[in-house]
């Protein structure tokens, strides 16, 4: 049984990442979505908040693969991370030439600290190849309308934090 | 009659901008040259200064169309920023892969957003396609000569701000 | 009355040409769809029948600008053809960095050759963002079913071809 | 137990797809090398012979995981030669910006046509990423040394040809 | 005293050909021109005809290092043709990305062949950026001005091949 | 003699930047290795610290060029620094079209600044191709192993600097 690990800031998740975890259950039957914790960075959900748009998105989606994820956070390097979790793939989403760009990077520098942890890449969907939670931070920020940008779940806790 | 919307930082005006504006003005009537003013950002002239070096610029290039632009600021959505000023294109500059894969997704969530404004993209001028205002302002703080990079009244501010 | 020109080979018009033409309408008041007649090609559809299926392709939909389209030939410099036709502007669509690298040397030297011609680039719409004629082509010749990725018309003229 | 398909032409199998072949059996249990017949091209080796040199290739990298790829041809639209042979995931190698932007645009309408069919791209390795199968046949026909970019069996297989 | 090998097609030589080869014979104090022959091509110019417009441009560009090239023809490896000159450093132009990705996989295997010849990439001049071959021969086949693209003396070559 | 300017942070060296400079060695007789100086930066290593662990990794890979390097600080317009080194040529590396975008924007406003100073871009090697300084730095902060990326100087500065 193969089990995934997609790591990523998911602050919040978007239809985007949420594309990106529902592939690479087509391709693992575990999947662990790791939410990075970096002391420097002050993300707009906390990890719990974030944990549970994730569940959330997928239960939405894809419910009868709800059970088949999980939610962990990680201050470590990526690849020590996926191993302590069991995790021999590790999956990135792509959109464009400039993500590929640090994506090889990081793939070339992770495959020669851990040769037994094998990186594939997703091929962002194309309805949301053009999402980037940047954006769709600034956007809500602003009161714009993210509704077709982020799963529903995420769209209520947005509007939350703007009152 | 078009109306087209050109929003950036401006921050100062580029020989790179000023081409993108005169390549706007052969596709819209009237351009609203729109600077946005973040917060966050500590900008090295203020928006009075950079509208009137943007008026100087081009009246210095282009005197026939001057009377056809009008600089504003914004802080909101720039789709909402252009729908408030009843233009319906909205227009970027592009010089490489870089600049198309981040405009790519602004267009992307903008038409998702607002399907009544048209993003159009002009191409760098060849002369222009290097110059970016950051590597200006690091040039000009350093004493470097920027005059073959910025309009004439550019020129003199930056110069001016030194002293 | 700003008039565009959006040269190409519609062999066949497919969903992604068919939403920058309709971008283009957004820009300009009529649109001169002209299809690229050389001599060493041998396509797929006739001229007429290209003509025919991009008439047809904005008929089904955006019926209301019908009128607002000629479809032309041209075996000459494309900057020649835009102005024998009145055109001031010229539209190209962009997917991704390997058509913006082609597309600025077109827009380079085209500008050097005729700047009264204006070149403005229209971001590939989301959802057409993959599609390209030549797999279209490739995918229909195998028996594939391309209904998601072009006009009814054409749709039905790549079926009638195969018989 | 998941399979995987490889497409392409392997003319002949490099060290580039070597690896990719290697990467995509630490995702799947078994990996159906599928390799694309075209009636227009008229490749330097025969399918029999470039079936081969991929087992002999595999032999030689990975013995104890011989057993789990087969060599087959297909003419039709790879997500309907994937789902003959039971494949549920589409591998691609990707080695940079050129490549992912015609790999985006396959994914996207093959995703469209087969959603069932997964594609996930894998990084070239770092040694093997300049290694292109052009370059290979062309430096081989003028007597260069591609021992460094091909397998042994493959190295061999060239000088023979060229005698 | 470092002697630089330039190959390319250079049918014909263009303004963008002319800057590298300028910016060449800034890095060595020779550089060789290598026209490539291939038998499966049919260039617009011969090889002679080529040799003369690359040392015409140069007379008329920078007289005073008119002596400093030589031009050769190679049909065999780009590597071996240079040792065969006595060339340690082999150059080649970018303008784009499409380029480079396209010059890292020759740099990449001439190294790995080659580790004693040295490659290096001049980027484009800003203004001859946009310029291919393939497009001068183009726009001159249809009786389009080349004249800002290429030198004088192609011009003149171009118009007579014409008549 | 030519001397070539080669600079950067190197905050630390990596094998990446070591690659560039015996590169660069192959062009120039002599390389100047010039560390950047920002006020608004806080690097990991002093200065001092950059300069022996550059000195140090040279002398590990090609002690018989060690003389023909000199290691040195700026903090004006990079070819003002190449300048007054008495360099007349700009060494920079590239990996990937991201890095070339950047770097020919850098290289046009340098050499309308500088056209007596020639930028020339040396390609990644292709095992330290992966490899960046800011991924150097955080894997080590995280106790990763990172011998495979730097020199062995550096990575015991980098295990000294963690205790």
């Amino acid at each position: 049984m193969t089990t995934a690990f997609y790591p990523g800031s998911f602050d919040p998740i978007t239809n985007g990442h949420l594309d990106v975890l529902v592939q690479a259950l087509n391709v693992a039957a575990k999947v662990i979505v790791a939410i990075g914790v970096h002391p420097g960075k002050a993300p707009l959900f906390s990890f719990d908040e974030r944990a549970d748009l994730i569940r959330a998105a997928l239960e939405e989606t894809l419910p009868e693969r709800a059970a088949d994820i999980s939610v962990v956070s990680f201050d470590n390097l990526v690849v020590d991370a996926a191993r302590e979790h069991g995790a021999r793939l590790l999956v990135r989403g792509l959109r464009d030439g400039t993500d590929l760009d640090y994506e090889m990077q990081m793939a070339g520098m992770n495959r020669q600290m851990a040769p037994d942890i094998q990186t594939l890449f997703l091929p962002a969907g194309t309805a949301s190849r053009p999402i980037t939670a940047t954006l769709v931070r600034q956007i809500a920020a602003m009161g714009g309308d993210v509704s077709a940008f982020v799963p529903g779940a995420v769209h209520q806790a947005l509007q939350a934090k703007r009152k």
